[in-house]
């Protein structure tokens, strides 16, 4: 695999990373980061926590703004934080900050212009996890993966899917519901097509319904979220748990919005509960 | 004084504000930022840390990337961060990154076209203090003073210049000497004309050269950063600092360099050490 190293910053006694390389998946390059910390340069491989970013983000947010460098430095974690769509001036855009660039929902397209290129999909659960275990000291028996709106919902239906690859799963904000909601119906519908039924893979609420299950998850939502009762729906979530036993740490954080304020606010605490886990 | 608020954001139990006033120093508009941990709603006033950013920032670098919110919120600190330049399209502009809007070096222009709005000294010395005292919950008898850079030269100089007001100094990869180096140079001749001794009062080295004092000082400088050797030169505020028998704490930082990775790696050490001599 080929692979650019775009740049390299020493940060909290280990380096950040962020590398492009070609995807087969997506059909273009693809830029992601990576953080290893400084047990990278001594103790072999160590375990990974993947962070699936939300609307308009890519690599960039939560790797300025995440907050999330000193508690992986303090606990020996590799932070990866790939973009959230295909990129590039042959990829087809959508209309509004929804839908397109910067709105891929993890999803493989089937639709036209889109399966061409919108295959997040195949990139953060094949190509993506090879890539860097081919190319990084990761260890991929303790992976724990989280995730912020959009990318929560991300997080949440790739560990659903994927049941025993992750160890640990957390969220912020997430979309749990995609099919009941207004973002999550204007993709799915825009991606998949009208049948919901192809819908049901990319939705936690109803993957916990048609019988996924995962041990335990933490939550956390701003009570101050805009996007709280229209979108996100935690209470969507906290029912399916409850009715599959799964164990849902549900945090609704008092006056907290849906912004990077909040996510790097609680990001330590989320890494530690996915530090203590993977060991 | 009006302040407008553009923005505030929970985060870590505190408020992060970004506040829009009209300065009658830069007679134009100006934007800070200031962040109030959760002992500003119960512990009456706190200390204050300022913090000056290096060009081409504004208030928002060190507000994203600067990371230091979780330690401001454990310690119960204030942390103040302007702008480094007048702003707005009425304000004249230079050739470069390193001269005019982005650079306003934290002078007060006596050189036309600057000296109508760039009077940053006024700005940061006397109107930033005076309305944030008026505003919010801040201990003006417990100030420190800290920097990034051009704003490290900021930082040093304001403390030089008023010993008394600040009880802590600290620097990240500061100017030291600008009457000696070419971004120094090219801005101190530009604001303020080509009689050196002008500049002396915004030099460090020669402040302290002057009998200025400091009691103690923390600088941190990366040893893989792209201006150690041209444009910070800490060697020379060590040899200043050694001569007048101000306690120079200087580290040498292996393989760090100029960015918000360096920088955000050693914010709550140096917030820590503020925090501990303001109280």
């Amino acid at each position: 695999m080929t692979i650019d190293i775009v740049s390299e910053n020493k940060s909290h006694g280990g380096r950040q990373l962020v590398v492009k390389h070609p995807s087969a998946a997506c059909r273009c390059d693809m830029t992601f980061s990576i953080f290893l910390p400084p047990q990278a340069d001594r103790d072999g491989k160590l375990p990974v926590v993947w962070y699936l970013a939300g609307l308009t983000c890519t690599h960039a947010n939560v790797t300025e703004k995440g907050g999330y460098r000193a508690a992986c430095a303090e606990l020996g974690l590799v932070f990866v934080a790939p973009d959230t769509s295909p990129r590039g001036d042959d990829v087809p855009d959508g209309e509004g900050y929804d839908f397109g660039k910067g709105a891929g929902f993890y999803v493989d397209a089937t639709q036209d212009p889109w399966a061409q290129n919108y295959r997040m999909w195949s990139y953060v659960t094949e190509e993506l996890p090879a890539l860097v275990a081919a190319e990084f000291p990761v260890d991929m028996e303790r992976q724990g993966i989280t995730g912020h709106s959009m990318g929560g919902h991300g997080a949440l239906t790739v560990a659903l899917n994927f049941p025993g690859r992750f160890r640990t799963v957390s969220a912020f904000a997430p979309i749990v519901a995609p099919s009941q909601v207004p973002w999550g119906q204007k993709a799915l519908a825009g991606y998949l097509g009208n049948d919901a039924r192809t819908w049901r893979k990319h939705d936690a609420v109803a993957l916990i319904e048609d019988g996924a299950r995962l041990k335990e998850l933490l939550v956390d939502v701003g009570t101050a979220d805009q996007f709280l009762d229209q979108e996100l729906r935690p209470e969507l979530l906290e029912s399916a748990c409850d009715e599959a036993g799964i164990a849902l740490t549900l945090r609704r954080q008092p006056g907290y919005d849906h912004s990077y304020y909040f996510v790097s606010t609680f990001m330590a605490e989320h890494l530690r509960w996915h530090g203590q886990r993977l060991g």
